[in-house]
């Protein structure tokens, strides 16, 4: 018996459970009579669910026969044997020989899938999607989280434990409880409590959150009937129960996914240890059907924010289940009507997330399998170039980049750079498939706009990269600068003139959300400014620990005070608290102080360039598919142990082979 | 208070129903151990659901204050109103002045609805897709059956009536029971009955099939426990009792659409009188959620046989929303890969029909509303034309046009002739519309296919339109002759050539379905050769009805015997015995005896022909949406009395006015 899988239409699984999230935001609003309630938030793009029918089916010479048997979530499914057809619990035997197996089915609440025990015909990703069907060849979806026969594709496999509160207080004339730090989970009133009847509960990241009721942002209203009553999951640390003397005791079922912190960073600097634990706790619970952007406001997936985690996730689970599901949610189904998230930059940035996770899994099944989905997103992209052939805005395109001001009316620099690189990303791979027309013509693509970016953004007056050219206004800011060292755009001399005008500038607006500072720290460390990196993690990312974070927040200004720090998008506590995009350091650490980087797919071969930076010591562990990669240096001796082949030490220039499962030690 | 209807995004409800009615079908299948059972079968096309999220808004002004209640069938919803979200089940007051509205909700097992209580903003069509939507404009989706707000948009508003079986009789060691003529609906076991257990229930249209049974279509399993248990709703007319016994009673539960049939048909042959009612009922058993073929085998609704089923509505319920429901249901959502229904005619039929519809109706809110999709298909079938900008059979192309052997491995004759007539009804609703290009487009297109055809399809040797060019075969059958006919696409000459050498042609094969018949008969009535059509009625259906058919068939051959006549498809019992293509009769009495035709969209102007044909006498009604159109005719004289102005009643050539609401009477 081979172990079978559960299931299904590609894509569905992901489309089910990402409908699911995307429909779970609410805000809560104050109305004329003093009321606050919470309501439903309808999300800011097409929200594509699963298709209700599937049809999926093998065909395969098998040696001995062997019994299969077929299960479905659905009542209405069936399995057809070599043109017979079966009701699900069947068990059928296959006589050795050659033989046809379609599976299908209709499932109106969620979304078909199968399941069938056997060995050649166990169900795995070797269905494929039936000729009938428009996508006919593709193979089946599945996921590594669901093999079990009693596993329930419809429910999201969480895990739950207790927490208790470490402080109840009476304020305000309420009571708050204190969590210690920021949670997601159901808020659960203990069955010793007092039956108060109705209550409004007030949650908050912050204490003058949970306490503000007129303004936190999320509320959940109970009704006690002498029974445990919780809350949906939410977002966390304090709750507030209004205008009450009762006796109320509460503890929070935390709501999160195993993930195993695989990796690890420790160094001789104890705030650096604690901003790496901060980020790491950061990352896990934003971790979840995919990788959220933060946990209280919208629990939405967002491209952008999506391709940071993915590469923090290379250094802290390496979880290959987390970003297929991530990638397969943001891509939606067809047809392709608006950018992903509705963001231009989000849709460039979606293609050149799966090249990095090949890069670093050298998962080839999951790149066939989303392959096509790419090549649809990029004529969709190309069906809106202009006549240039560069990145032209259209009216329903947002233009992110960051949370900054730019000279954005016309078509920016840093677009264009995005989009270039998702040809880059997509040309490799092409490359990996062996679509050498595509990889063809991805490389001249990508020749051209290096050509054009630097002939219409290249301001030489201002020694930089203009926003855009448009407006005639030359406005410089960091952002497609940063971009041109990082993924190498432009010449050493044009580089060294952004290094010089625009990065260490302090007239050019720094960068103020952790999102883009992901950005230009890595190219500061690409460049070898390690110094810049470190004053920058203790001077902003310390700069909210200091101030008593216990996640890393959205957006972060060293000038702001007191409940200043809160606000964002003109709310007095919209700013989320514990946002994915700022776990960073775990990257950043783990490629240039661990300096455990894949140079060829999957860690087929691997180079460790360890880096003191500014410290005395650290040692750490890079998760890989193959295990993980022990790095260990001080000022005396570098030690490396992997489990993999076909490694290289590099120190000070120069390289020692690293052979697998044994410790190489060199001196410093 | 205005009427308020339940509302939602454009098709949901339509693909919502369609989507469950074509995953209902099952089939019987017997194994080796000799057990039959009855198994889900998958549809051959992609099942479109409905969207799971929906956001719909309205903007007005209004002179007086109103309140408004918001009422969803979703959880998750909220109504918006300037501003500020509110739950489901709130009331809010609305001050004069200007005021915006939106509505959103999200339901994953069906889709959302809403009904909002007031005057100006109650709920209708005149909410429109959310600007942020990808369909933004488009009307909001309504019903007329779902207007109350205890209705239920998941479940669909059938009627239900006991029916007691006509007689009871043990036969090969089982029990038969008759219902006396076909019906649809669930078998209930009375309470009566003794404890039987559990027992297979074998179904039939015919009492051959029903005992019959290794080869019975339709079987049930029940179990029974001191309860009235019962079916899934199915077709039947006989139910048997396998290897029992036991005491059974059972009664039928009749599930149906309470359709007015208000158009009626008399005259003095009692055998046509019986065989307009055989027909009527044929047709209300198959106006369901939409307009199926047949409700034994398939219940599918297939787009060329709705488009006849469309045409015999005009003239016996005239019920505008179950064409709009099929319409639909028919359209499927975005993106569009393959022709409706796989069938390239049927896409073709499909735009036709949708004409015909606002020409009977004068609904031009419905041809607004589904004009666009009516370009997407357009796009779609000109995306696979041919260089010559024909049409040119694609290998995902299934070429019908009947039961019927062609010659049909090149592009054939009768597709260039459906595409054609798809071109002129396309126009003409342009023309409507005032999006005057595509009406020009279209006249150029129409000029241009007749000219082809004639060019390339006319064998004046044969003085026929052959099947196709491309084989050199030459064939020639009756379809693509009739439809030039009937569509008026050569010359009188030509005409003239078709009906001698293929119309009265005994050498080229006789149609033998009915839903050719439809067509050819539609083409004599129109040309005036009523002893061809009364000839057909009485060899053709009569010959149903003399073997004791209580519906109409789906193909009839009278050269076959006894169960030969049920035989199709290879399967003993396949054949449909109710199936709504051969209700045509109806539609032709109607038109070409009673000779009741809008002359302008919607009977804004119309003519009345009466015909006696080979009849004395003739006395009926065709349904308007403004009425009946009440038509008498014998020898002796003509009387018409309609609640309609402008019609003219034409009599030997003589044109009468006919004033609204008086009756007028002239002499034969």
């Amino acid at each position: 018996m081979a172990q079978a899988k559960w299931i299904w239409y590609p894509g569905s699984f992901e489309l089910y459970h990402g409908m699911l999230l995307l429909n779970r935001r609410t805000s809560s609003k104050t109305y004329a009579n003093g009321t606050r309630k919470s309501v439903y938030y309808y999300p800011m793009w097409r929200v594509d669910g699963p298709k209700r029918n599937a049809i999926l089916y093998k065909e395969a010479d098998i040696d001995r026969e062997e019994v299969i048997e077929f299960y479905s979530n659905c009542v209405d499914a069936c399995i057809s044997v070599d043109g017979l057809g079966y009701p699900p619990n069947s068990k059928i035997l296959l006589k050795a020989g050659h033989h046809k197996v379609y599976v299908s089915g209709f499932k109106a609440d969620s979304f078909p899938a199968f399941y069938i025990k056997g060995n050649v015909f166990a169900s795995d990703r070797t269905y494929i999607v039936a000729p009938s069907d428009e996508y006919s060849g593709r193979h089946a979806g599945y996921s590594d989280l669901y093999t079990d026969i009693s596993d329930k594709v419809e429910c999201f496999k969480f895990r739950y434990k207790t927490v208790e509160p470490v402080s109840k207080k009476p304020i305000n004339g309420g009571i708050l409880f204190d969590f210690g730090k920021e949670i997601f989970g159901k808020i659960c009133i203990d069955e010793g409590s007092e039956n108060f009847g109705e209550v409004d509960v007030f949650l908050g990241e912050s204490y003058e959150e949970a306490i503000d009721t007129d303004y936190s942002e999320l509320m959940a209203h109970l009704v006690y009937k002498d029974e445990i009553i919780s809350t949906k999951s939410m977002a966390f640390r304090y709750v507030f129960f209004k205008d009450t003397d009762k006796d109320i005791e509460i503890y929070a079922s935390l709501e999160y996914l195993p993930l195993e912190s695989r990796g690890a960073f420790r160094c001789d600097n104890e705030e650096i240890n604690k901003l790496w634990d901060v980020c790491a706790y950061t990352m896990l619970l934003n971790s979840r059907e995919g990788f959220f952007d933060g946990i209280k406001r919208d629990r939405w997936v967002w491209s952008g924010d999506a391709y940071q985690s993915y590469l923090v996730n290379y250094y802290l689970a390496c979880d290959k289940d987390i970003v297929r599901r991530t990638t397969r949610m943001l891509r939606g189904s067809d047809p392709i009507k608006k950018h992903i998230n509705t963001i231009c930059d989000y849709t460039f940035l979606w293609i050149c997330g799966i090249w990095d996770y090949y890069f670093y899994t050298g998962d080839k099944d999951f790149l066939n399998d989303i392959y096509p989905d790419m090549l649809d997103i990029m004529s969709f992209i190309e069906g809106r170039l202009g006549k240039d052939k560069m990145y032209e805005r259209k009216s329903d395109d947002w233009v992110f980049i960051d949370w900054s001001t730019f000279d954005s009316n016309g078509p920016m620099c840093a677009e264009q750079m995005l989009l270039c690189r998702a040809y880059e990303s997509l040309g490799k791979c092409a490359n990996v498939i062996g679509d050498r027309s595509m990889a063809t013509k991805c490389k001249k693509r990508v020749d051209y706009m290096i050509e054009q970016i630097n002939l219409l953004y290249w301001n030489e007056d201002k020694g930089a990269f203009i926003d855009d050219y448009a407006s005639g206004k030359n406005n410089v800011t960091r952002h497609a600068n940063i971009f041109a060292l990082l993924f190498d755009y432009t010449t050493e001399i044009r580089k060294e003139k952004i290094i010089k005008n625009v990065i260490f500038n302090k007239e050019i607006t720094p960068i103020t959300t952790p999102y883009f500072e992901f950005y230009e720290l890595d190219a500061m460390c690409q460049l070898g400014n390690f110094e810049y990196f470190t004053d920058m993690l203790d001077s902003y990312w310390g700069g909210m620990l200091r101030l008593g974070a216990t996640t890393i927040w959205e957006e972060f200004d060293p000038t702001k005070s007191g409940i200043e720090h809160y606000e964002m998008y003109g709310g007095k506590y919209e700013k989320s608290l514990c946002h994915a995009w700022g776990a960073s350091p775990i990257y950043l650490l783990g490629k240039y102080a661990l300096g455990v980087v894949p140079t060829k797919a999957g860690f087929e071969s691997y180079t460790v360039t360890p880096n003191l930076i500014s410290f005395n010591e650290i040692e750490g562990k890079v998760p890989t598919p193959q295990g993980e990669i022990y790095v260990k240096a001080n000022k005396e001796e570098i030690s490396v142990l992997s489990p993999i082949e076909n490694g290289t030490l590099i120190y000070r220039g120069k390289k020692h082979k690293i052979k697998k499962d044994v410790m190489l030690t060199i001196k410093a």
